[in-house]
């Protein structure tokens, strides 16, 4: 069999089992499982790399718990101001766009800034005119509203700072926890885990998927919220998208490490394809998606070690969160220094799992 | 004496000596000759490697004939949007602006995301509206109108392209060569090198600066425009900046690489400080900044060598433009595998000197 491999996130930061409740858990294992089908289902019948990153993020886009595409947080002002990358390691193809608005998949329209403009990076209104001229899906504000991500926003206006989805409330309980059956005894018991992967088990997967009106029921524990894939596929080809929907109460316009090519998305065939997530500026500053893809490329250091070095060198200058990365052998590397993070992987060796917590 | 240095460049692209009039070159190695001394003043009284990056920005920027600040060229709508980035190799602290408009001086806006701000990059109305919070100094419109940007506007619409600054014309000769008398038999001749170092030269210096009214006078032969400084100061501590006016006609707001931290800036004192100038696209999609710093950081490089590499590799991946960059030993390196870099530099063991075309 060929090497093929998908490695998914869905954000890291301060996630508790403590104040996780069961429902919410499954919500969050549902929305990964069904990310990593939707990219596998490509690479196992020969499809690209490419197309197995884009579809496992439209999947996380779509879903309203993941802080991207249609969960996207709120500004100061009220709007989701969204941010995407994706990047080809085949040609070092890479487009991206910040402070879009109403787009219904913003990784979607990264890939139409690398296939059809000259440019890897579009921002704001400019990036909103290019998508019209390429049609792709706008929707309204409704589309995106969540009551959880509404709240969030003025619980963080009221504490006057800005909060970084998943990042853990003063009070250690988190501002959203009401409504939800905190987990207290439940401590460090992993709960039981598929055995024979999540591939093989629809029926599992299927009951635990959004409601209809997932708004009331859901209460998100406050992941630094980003989204992200990366894929080895038959041919030996890298790729890797990440997107975000920002920071809760963001002002000023600020751009993080996700649609920055080398800080927290990257792909190169000879190294290794990068989505990072976590504290996005400390992932800047480091640039550690290249990082890591350097680290392989200059010390000769396998896939593994490379990235957790990238870690421990995110550590030492103060940086949270982790990233998920794969190389042209179909290994793959989830590291991350955060509580825990919301991530998942198939390869051609091991038929895979969601996982959310340390091990 | 401490091993202070110094490095500028002010653009690189296909700068041909057949297109430069005699006083047009006079008014680049002035320009670059007051930006090296505004530097150089600074590091030189024992000041830090980030005042001195900054005021020899700052002093590009202020030159209407450098593609920066008050020489910004025009998007496609005849706006002036500006990006700049600064980096303290100390600390790894950095600051970005993109898309900011009427700002007189976006390196120090920059500057004061770093030093103010809890983010790394900030873009669009959120960094204008940061800018007038902390207060920063705004500019309009006529301030930036210079004719020949704005005919190199008309230029390019008319030609249906866009158009980097320093891009050579597709006949050959420049849109902007009107007025200016093209020197053809002049081929490869050096003007005559300032022998002692231009800091001497305070005369000569002098007779060359931009007149009251330089927007007749001056005609841009097409560099692909940014300006960026690098520095070591007595501590031995690093720091980048660059800034840039775009390219001419830009459409769909386009971010190069100078904003970007690891593409056209990067700082950090145990390897070195780099900024890029050229095809943006290209150096975002080979992380260059951080590319030289990881060649040297992994491969135990010497930075002539690390830089030497890092342009090899930009040539290799079909990008044209070059850098400039320090190390904390106070060496400096400034390839480029354009036509021409409009550079200069000084060191604490040379007197420095401005260039232009390959040597």
């Amino acid at each position: 069999m060929k090497k093929i491999a998908l490695a998914i996130h869905g954000g890291a930061g301060t996630i508790r089992r403590s104040q996780m409740t069961g429902d919410l858990e499954h919500e969050y294992r549902a929305g990964l499982e069904n990310a990593l089908k939707a990219g596998w289902n490509i690479l196992e019948k020969g499809g690209t790399s490419l197309d197995a990153v884009e579809a496992a993020v439209v999947s996380l886009e779509d879903h309203p718990l993941f802080n991207a595409g249609r969960g996207s947080v709120f500004t100061h002002e009220g709007a989701n101001e969204m941010d995407a990358a994706i990047m080809d390691g085949k040609t070092l193809e890479a487009g991206a766009v910040s402070f879009v608005k109403n787009i219904k998949n913003p990784i979607k329209l990264a890939r139409l800034v690398m296939a059809n403009s000259e440019h890897v990076m579009l921002a704001g209104e400019g990036a909103a005119d290019f998508a019209r001229q390429m049609h792709a899906e706008f929707a309204d504000d409704e589309y995106f509203f969540t009551e959880h991500r509404y709240r969030q926003l003025q619980d963080a206006i009221e504490q006057g700072r800005i909060q970084l989805d998943h990042a853990a409330s003063t009070d250690g309980t988190g501002p959203l926890s009401d409504g939800a059956v905190p987990r207290r005894g439940d401590t460090e018991t992993e709960p039981p885990a598929s055995t024979g992967g999540f591939l093989e088990e629809a029926g599992t997967t299927k009951q635990h998927e959004i409601t209809e009106n997932p708004r009331s029921a859901i209460r998100n524990p406050h992941s630094k919220g980003t989204v992200g894939a990366v894929a080895c596929d038959a041919n030996g080809d890298l790729a890797a998208a990440t997107s975000t929907g920002g920071m809760t109460n963001k002002k000023f316009g600020r751009v993080g490490d996700t649609p920055i090519i080398g800080a927290g998305t990257y792909a190169y065939n000879a190294t290794c394809a990068v989505s990072c997530t976590g504290h996005g500026e400390y992932f800047m500053r480091g640039v550690t998606a290249y990082d890591l893809a350097a680290r392989m490329k200059y010390k000769n250091l396998p896939l593994e070690e490379a990235a957790a070095e990238a870690i421990l060198r995110l550590t030492e200058i103060g940086g949270e969160g982790g990233l998920i990365a794969v190389d042209a052998m179909g290994n793959i590397a989830l590291p991350f220094n955060s509580e825990g993070m919301y991530r998942g992987f198939v390869t051609w060796n091991d038929a895979g799992r969601v996982e959310i917590y340390k091990s």
